[in-house]
Parts: structure tokens; sequence; C-alpha cells
């Protein structure tokens, strides 16, 4: 009898490598709140052994070198970028499909072929797969904020597009690092990996790219006093004014149960705690060319990653897509 | 004997108008520090006959109305936009100069030909000036930011710049407002005014016509869970690369004692509670038109407000420009 | 055929008076996430007529003039204290059940008879009430912690007790207050009501006197920069040190499932979001008198207000106490 | 010529041990700014040779083992407990005065004859030292505001007072702590070091002895997310009531520059940034015993740490107390 009817009912064992960070922890939470997943294990290398309270549940972390992988169906990989990729491949040859939290795998890192799980613009392909790379929490705001535009050419080719994102911490993992101790974080904003050096840019421009864009994106991330949320903003420039400016975003994702389309301006308080994309757009005044600002909301620990990856793994399990997540 | 030899000896007696708000409890706390100034009156309507600490020292309020305008030889106005036109005539009657914080004497207000106090690119005007209208805060990191590039040609005739500016709250004033609350701001980030609707965008876009520029500019604020501080992301096109990407700022600002201009992204942390613009500049790798973003960072309370006014009235009055301010 | 059938299908018809507030607003949320209740209406004076997303759902408030009190079966008065009482008595004429979340009924209030909801300790006489005046937010936190050593006798008789408790900012309201704002709160905190002079110890007095304890308590309130929580330290000679220190409350809230009893420190982080009061007990070294310092830690707006008040409900109706509640 | 006519020109050559910690950092900038010190060196192991920027300013650090002890006439050490008793030695040997941050040399500690720096109750002592133990954070705040009382004989003896303080998260130091993150902070309240178990209680005790008092102390220790800043909430049954209640206070303190007795309750915002200790008292309503609650708030790292050091150096140095000091 497989070790995981021990562990629920009529559940579907999956697993956790690299549990103890946040994307690792909002993954348990999120599987202990699911009707139809439960937990086989999680790892956490440098807590091996102990017993942590993770969102009112206790969690015996083992040593990812411990970890029984073949007692999963399903195993998300929270690991660290460059660590990841080895343990998709262990877990593939333990028959495990794979949700790759990590950037190992996503469009630019050079490893290509892998499924991209923008769920909402990508279910077929997820459902179909073994593995799938997660998107970026960066990315993800911006992908789906960009693709109705994309999709009707709505942007002048070789345009600039200019994104501004601001970050909670938590997007930046949860190693202790001065620099985010508290006193550091509190009353203060800045960007960083200014120049268009972050580690998200060639994920969003290799994306851009399969879908058959050659625009140019300026990002400029930035880190916020706060401990979750993404806000991108946006401004692109058109083609030709939009008569609807929702109307792009309303008729892509018309019947979207994680995807919310608002004339007001969404704010991360509307979105955390919650697996969804808050999206406006506006028309500016003013300019020559037509251009819109775009604003985009996320929970970087849910849409951003815990969240699309349990959407992605409903898909590829073939659970309803929205089984256990908050909407 | 004027009212004011009883204030401080020596000391050039100042008033100050709508005193209780963030603005202008600066003002008077740099007042009380400043070394040739002294407070003769500060008028608060509401909390009229109140005795309040400010910064460490008690201040009894007079209604605006009751202010003896005529005892302070500089009348600073941190009244309400609308109300503080006014007022500023009436201080003219008075025989008083003024800073006006407000927006009602600024570019693009309607009430043109006042001098506009950008200080560092505007002394002379200032030294001479009986009114002087006090840069809006985005205005100030902005444009103080632009300016090197804009006296350069840098910028194609035309182009279309990007700013994303993130506000503390104690931009958005002092009275009560729901929007405002702790539980409301705590944990939140938000664009607001998106569309170019901002009040600053008009003081912004005049100032550069009269710089000669015919740029467009997509201005986007956004509200930042701290209280005090601005840092604006600014996105420009260049005509062609800089060879030193720093060089002109460092040009322009040479000799500058309130204005860094740094390899390192500024932070708020490095500049609240000075009244300093710290600014760094960096190349956009990848972009098809040569592009740069550039970082300003200000205290919005000092170089965006009160501190700017001081360093004004400093100059309006012969005094060392840097007398009183922290750098 | 009753209004409410068509609001859910075998579902409870409630209503919520002073919706708009904090905890109106949770009890909003709480009830659209409840199984078996429905939300019949929601009053909020000043936004009448207007249509607000509460949690992720639109409600229209109405006037409470407005309020169709017959439609609810039981209703929440979240209104001001002093306003609600006649409230409680007009649904009563309706014939509505009331949870009455002010203080106008409380014990200390000087209105006594109605039963008091600390749920846990007074299961039998909610279950078979009309109404019932729901705790106050620092009352919850302390006579939960106190009750299991008055129940044996542990603390000398006439001895003082010591509570210094901590609340976020919406245990004070959502009532525009300058002293609430962002900027006035944040990095803040302060002692308040200081003196004894806090409107919730008549209410934890008059308990503890019901109780048959006639312990003196000190009682100073504060207020932490975090929007909710409340976390109170209370230090409490004993008659004779504990064997086992955690034993009587372990005893007391042996099966109670929103009760946390654990020997770490608790923190707001491990409540908030949750319908649960955490506590722990330590004996303190070095003291004459044998002394315990007991931590309690609840949302202040779940088992500190919206929570307790569905938890009450859920008795009056005959439902599981559980029901819809997070814990 | 001694090396340090090269520093500045009639300034006195202090060192910092200890200087890329918080206290180390705040140091720094006190010696900056002060008219008649100036810095001869600042060690930091972990960044030696590195170029920091403190508060405006850039510092090279050195290793401890280079720091040049004799160049200094007067050594601030900031130093990890444990660590810095031996280089108070050492630094003695090179003939440097010594003001030690750590809590090596305090009462309680085992290493006693040191005189104890709470400044404004021990001048004459302070004055005629070469080595001071600078009192802890809790101790400063807790000690200035009983002193009064103890001086007056109004606690009754053997009686036990209750104090409860809560501190901003750069009291427990720059380490990278995975608990002093950002988001572990970030909207949590907590106790620690319950059951009299932290390091500053023997400090409180040892210092309460030597005044000849023998009350029992109950102290909790909580962590606030702020920055800086610490309240202490004083609970203090008295041997009669006090006709005039702030009476002890303004007597003790009638004539001292960093001591602040109001009838308004004391915030952080009062106080941060200032040497100060800000002090109330109210009499307790409705207690069987005449009870006092004081409230006392300082900022950790100016009168709690670095400040009262900078207050010490000058007596010690025969410099007015409160050179360089903001009040």
């Amino acid at each position: 009898m497989p070790h995981y009817y021990a562990l629920g009912v009529n559940k579907i064992p999956v697993g956790v490598l690299g549990a103890s960070g946040y994307a690792g922890r909002e993954l348990c939470a999120l599987i202990h709140a699911h009707p139809s997943l439960c937990l086989a294990f999680a790892t956490a290398n440098e807590q091996r052994g102990q017993t942590v309270r993770v969102v009112g549940r206790d969690i015996t972390f083992v040593a990812v070198e411990d970890a029984p992988l073949g007692d999963a169906e399903l195993i998300f990989s929270a690991l660290p970028h460059g660590t990841s990729k080895d343990w998709v491949t262990r877990a593939g040859h333990a028959d495990a499909r794979v949700v790759d939290l990590s950037a190992d795998l996503r469009p630019g890192s050079g490893c290509e072929g892998v499924p991209y799980g923008l769920t909402e613009l990508a279910r077929k392909r997820v459902s179909e797969a073994t593995v799938v790379a997660n998107p970026g929490c960066y990315p993800t705001s911006i992908l789906l904020a960009l693709a109705p535009l994309i999709a009707r050419g709505s942007i002048p080719p070789g345009a600039a597009i200019t994104v501004n994102s601001a970050s909670g911490v938590t997007g930046a993992g949860r190693a202790p690092n001065r620099e985010l101790l508290f006193a550091e974080v509190a009353d203060d904003y800045r960007a960083y990996a200014a120049g268009n050096g972050h580690r998200h840019l060639p994920e969003i421009r290799a994306t851009l790219a399969d879908w058959g864009s050659d625009v140019d994106v300026a990002f400029t991330p930035h880190l916020l006093p706060v401990a979750r949320g993404i806000l991108s903003t946006i401004v692109v420039p058109l083609v030709a004014p939009l008569q609807d400016v929702l109307g792009p975003w309303r008729e892509t994702y018309a019947r979207e149960p994680f995807i919310e389309i608002t004339p007001e301006q969404p704010t991360l308080h509307d979105v955390i705690h919650r697996n969804v994309a808050r999206i406006t757009a506006v028309s500016l005044a003013g300019m020559r060319t037509p251009t819109l600002v775009i604003i985009s909301a996320i929970d970087n620990l849910l849409k951003g990653a815990a969240g699309q990856a349990v959407q992605n793994a409903n898909l590829m399990l073939g659970l309803p897509e929205t089984a256990g997540l908050p909407a």
C-alpha cells in the first residue's frame, strides 16, 4: 500500500522541495487547505528534523537528499535558482510530475522546451506537461498585463515599453541578509538592478519574442517596505487610440476566475492573500503618441509563485483549476 | 520698537501661514533651528489659540485673519492650494516678501510671472524676487533630474519621457482623510491620478517648455506606506549614448551643497531629514534607442517643500544659502 | 415567500448594522464565507446607496433607518457605542435575535442582564439567548487568560493584577481621525487612557466580580503601529507556585477549537486572520511572591469582535459553533 | 606631533570599537556632528578596509586588532557583550579613557566597581572616571523613571514593581538574523525573554540594590515593529498617594536638559532622534493600594546608548555635558 494513503483518504500526495522559504511555506499552506492534495514530504536542509509551525500546522522538514521523491505524484520545487534543475531531473526519474518555481527552466534561461506555466495563456500545454516552469513574480504581473495588446498587434513594431515594478520583501527570499533586516527596509524605498539587469528580464523578453513581439522593455524593479505584493506600472505606446480602453483585457480574460479587470486602480490590499491578477488601463492625456498606462497587481507569493504553481498542478493532475485556491 | 526684537536678537522675523500641516510644521522646525531667523507668528485656523509641540518646541497658533503680517520680513505660505494666492497679495501689501509653497503661482497655474524657486536653477531670479513660487515635491525630484539633459539637448525632440514617482503619505497632507488612515495605507501601495491627471504635471510641462523642451511626459504618481520621501524613476531616450553616464549631472551640479550625484542607487533612507536631492543615472541595456534610467530621491517635506522654501528665503534675505538647512 | 429565500438556498438570513467600520466589514466577509448564513442587509449611513467592495464581494449599503430588520433571523449590531442599544430593541420587536458588538449592554455598562458572550465560558446562556452582548477586544484577550486562575482560586484575595495590552489601530475604528493617519501612527507607539480610564475596564471588573473575584486591575492599553491584533501581558501574583505552569489553561480549554495553549510566546503573526486566542504563561524568577506572566494574543477584529460574534451567532442559531470561522 | 591634529583643529580624537552596528553607527554620526570631538578610528572586523557611508559621511573601517588605540583620548566600545571587557583593558593600557556600551562592566555583571553612567544620577563619579559602564537601553528608560520614587522612599519595602517595555528592532542589533527580517517583524508584536530572563534585569536589580531599594521587579520586554525607540510602562504601588503626581520627577530633574517631565503621555515620536528621556506618571483609579503608572520613553540608540555615551564622554573630557547632543 503506497505511503500516501496514510496521508489522506482520496488525496493525491505531493512534495515540496525547499519548503522553508516564503514560497515554500505558502505552498505547504495551500496544500494543507487543498481538497484533493496532501503533503507527502517537505524539505529544508538547514531545518532538517525540525518541526515547524506553518500557517497553523506542524510540518517536520527532511533534508532534500532524504526526500521520498517516489511517494509524490507531483513535486513542487522551490529550491534556489541553479540548484533546482537537477532535482527536477531526479523527480522525473522517480516518475513524479514537477512544477518548478525556480528560474532554471524558464524562457531565457537557456533551458528551453519546458512549458511556461502562465496558466491562463498556456492551459493546454500545461495540462499535458510532466514538467512546468512556473513563471517569476514580476513576469507574471507584467506578461498577463501585456498579452491582450500583443495579441491584437496594438503596439507599434520596435516600440519601447517602460515597466516600473515594486515588490514586497518576501520576493527577495528568506535567507538572513542584513539588507533585508526590518530596520533597513522600514521607511525606505529603492530601485535595484536598474539598467535592465534583473534576472527576470530575459524571461519577459523571451516570452514576448515567443509571442512574436519585438518590443523593447525598460524594466526597473523596486523594493517596497511591505511583506507581500507586486504592483507593475507599464507605459505602452499604441498604434491607435483604443475606443474601449479596458476592452482588450475584458475580452481576453472574460471567463477567467483569477483575473480581475477593473476601472479602479488596483492596490496591493486588493490582491494580497488571493491568487488573482488585478489589472486596469488608462489612456494618458497630452501625449503625441497614443499611450496607455497599465497597472497590474498580484500577490507575489500566490499568483506570482505558489498560487500559480498550484493552479498549474491542478491542471496537470486533472483537478478543477480553481481547487484549493483563494480568489 | 518692532515686535520681533523680542523674538530673537539679530534674528529676522518670519511668519508661517498654514503651520499645522506637515510642511508648515517642518517650516516651524527649520525656523527654530535657523541661526538667523525667528518665528514671528504661525497660523492654523482649526487650532487657533492652541499651543502645540512642534519638534520639541511649543508654538501658539493664531487664526490666519489675526496674523500680524507686518511683523514679518518674509512670510512662508503653506496654505491650501486656491487659498494661498490672496494671502500672498495681502503679505505683499504688508511689505513682506513671500515664499509660496502652494501651487497657486507656479508654472502651469495660470498665474505666470512669479519666479519659480527651483533654487539651483534660478538663483539670480530668486535673490531679486519679492515673491517666489516654491516648487511642488514631485516636480522638484523630476526637474532637477532632467535639467542637465535638457540643457545639453540630449533628448530627441518630441520624445516621450516616462516618470514613475512614489511618495510618502505626508505628501498628501494632514487633513483627516479615511484613505490615509494607518490601517488603509500600511501594507499597501497604489498608483493614483494615473492617466496624467496629477496636479503637478502642468507644473512640470510648463517648466520644461520654459526651458525650451518639447518632450512628452507620462507621469504616474504612487502612494508608499512610508511617512516621508519621494523617489522618481525616470526613463529617457537619448539622442546618442553618453560616454560618462553621470557626466551631465556632475557638471551641472558640481558645486551644489544640496545635490548629490552618486553611482549607487539613491534610497529614501539616504535623503529623509536632509535638504538634498540625490540622483543617479544608468544606461539601459538591450534597447534599440539609447536610453537612461535616472533615479532621483528627495525628502518631500524638505527639499520638496520646507527645506527648499528656506533655501529660497535665505537667498531673498541675503543670508548664506545653506543657513539652517540639514545637508 | 420570505425575502431571504432569494438570498441563498438553505441559508439563514442575517443583517449587519454598521457595516462600514472595520468590525462591520469583517462581519460581512465572514457571513459571505459562511456555509449557512447569507447577508440580508448591511447598513452604513454615510455610504447609503453605495456599492462597496468588501473582501472581494460587492455590497450595497442601506441607511440604518431603511434596514428590513424583519428579513433577518439574527442581526449583528456594530453600531457606535450609545447608538446600538435602541437598535437592539427595535431588532427584538422585529423578532430577530441580536449579537451586539457595542459596549452598550456589556457588564459594567449599567444595562445588566444580557448574557455576556465570552463564548467558551458562557455556551449554555448564549445558546438560549435572544440577545448577546459580544465582549470587547481587550476584555476577550484578558478574561480568557485569567479565567482558569480565577476558577481555581489561584490568586490571593484582594491582590492586584497588572495588565498591559497593545492593540493594532483597527481597534480604534475607521472614522477619519487625524491621530490615526498613517504618518502619525507609523514608527510610533504610545500608551493611552492610562490611569485606568479605558472604557473596557468596567467590563473587565464587572466580569471578574461576576466570577466572584475581588482582584484589583491596573490596566494600560497601548497603540501599536500595526493594522490588527492585540497582545496582552498580564502579571499575576499567585497563592502558591504552580507545579505545571500551563496546567490550568490546558485543563480549562482542553477541547476548545478556538483556544491554543502553547509553551512558546504567542505573537500577533500567530493569530491575525484567525478566530483564536493563543495563550502562554511563564513563572517569573526572582520574586518574593510567586508570580506569573501570562501572554494572550488575539486578532482584535476576529476573536476580539466579528469572529466571536459569529461564534455566538452559530450557537444562537443551532449551527456548529465553528461554522464559517477560520481557526 | 600627535596624529589627531590632522583630524581636526582643536578637536579631541576619539575612537569607536564596533562601529558597524546600530549603536556604533550612531556614535560615529554624533562624533561627526560634535563641536569638540573628531573620529580617530572606527573598527568593524567584517567590513575592515571598506569605506561605508554613515549618516552622510564616509568612514573607512579597520579591524579591531589594527585600531591605533593610543591615538584616541577616549574610546567608545560598542563591541558585543563578552568581547568588550578585554578591549577596555587594552584601551586603558594605551592611556585612553573608555565608555563601554556593552553589558560587561555594568552592575549585576560580576565586574563591579566601574562607575555606572546613568549620567543625571552619577555626574560626579562619571566626571572623575577613566572607565564608565554605559547603561543598557531598557535600564535607562526604567531607572530614570524609578529613581525619584526610590529616593523619596515612596514605594513600600519589598513591594513588586511591574515593568513592560517595548523596543524597536535596532535594540536587537544589526547581525543578519532571520527573526529580524522585515517580513518577520512587520505587522507583528511579541513578548520575549518573559519570565524575568532578560540580560538587562540583573543590571536593573543591582542598581536598585545600590540605591538601597529591595523592590521586586517583574520585567517583560517586547519587540515592536519600529526601527527605534523604547517605551516602558511601569506600575508601582505607593506608600501613600502623591499630592502632586509629577512632583517627584519635576523636583529631581528640575534643571536637566535631557529629561522632560510632561502631563501628556510620551510617545516614541516625541523622543526618537533626540537624546532625551520623556516621562509622565498617572495615578491609577480604583485600586486598593495607591498605585502609579509611569510611562518613560527614550530613543534606544541615543539616550539608551550612543547619546548617553557621548553625554558621559563630555563629562569625562571636561566638555559641556550637552555638547554635540540633539535635545
